[in-house]
């Protein structure tokens, strides 16, 4: 399992997903009450991240928790 | 946010999927290359599991890392 990438590609769905909703870094952080440089290094791919955040960064994005892992699938050789 | 209750679904998720397949904890362990209890206590609730381990055990049970966090977004108020 190719976890760096797997890790990488959650972030980039939170960047992409943030972006779209013309957020900075600072206002998802707060809307999820994390850390900013926590939400930076998660974008960063650099966090092998908690269900809790998981489901506190999909709700302070407005979509489902599941929806975030759309496509880390593909990214796991069994 | 409900976190316990949260977790106890997650749990629930993995533990009615790993009896579909009829796989006990320790084999459904082995495969997700996981230690047992550890297993035991996310089935329980009582792991904030990480997104490494969601992906291992979805792997193991032959489902999509999102489809765990399924019916996750109910629990959650905003």
């Amino acid at each position: 399992m190719s976890e760096e990438s797997l890790l990488k590609a959650f972030g980039q769905n939170i960047c992409q997903l943030r972006k779209e909703l013309k957020l900075s870094q600072e206002q998802l952080a707060e809307r999820a009450q994390l850390d900013r440089t926590y939400v930076s290094s998660v974008e960063r791919g650099q966090r092998n991240i908690s269900l809790l955040n998981i489901c506190k960064l999909a709700a302070a994005l407005d979509v489902l928790p599941g929806s975030l892992l759309a496509n880390l699938g593909d990214f796991y050789e069994q």
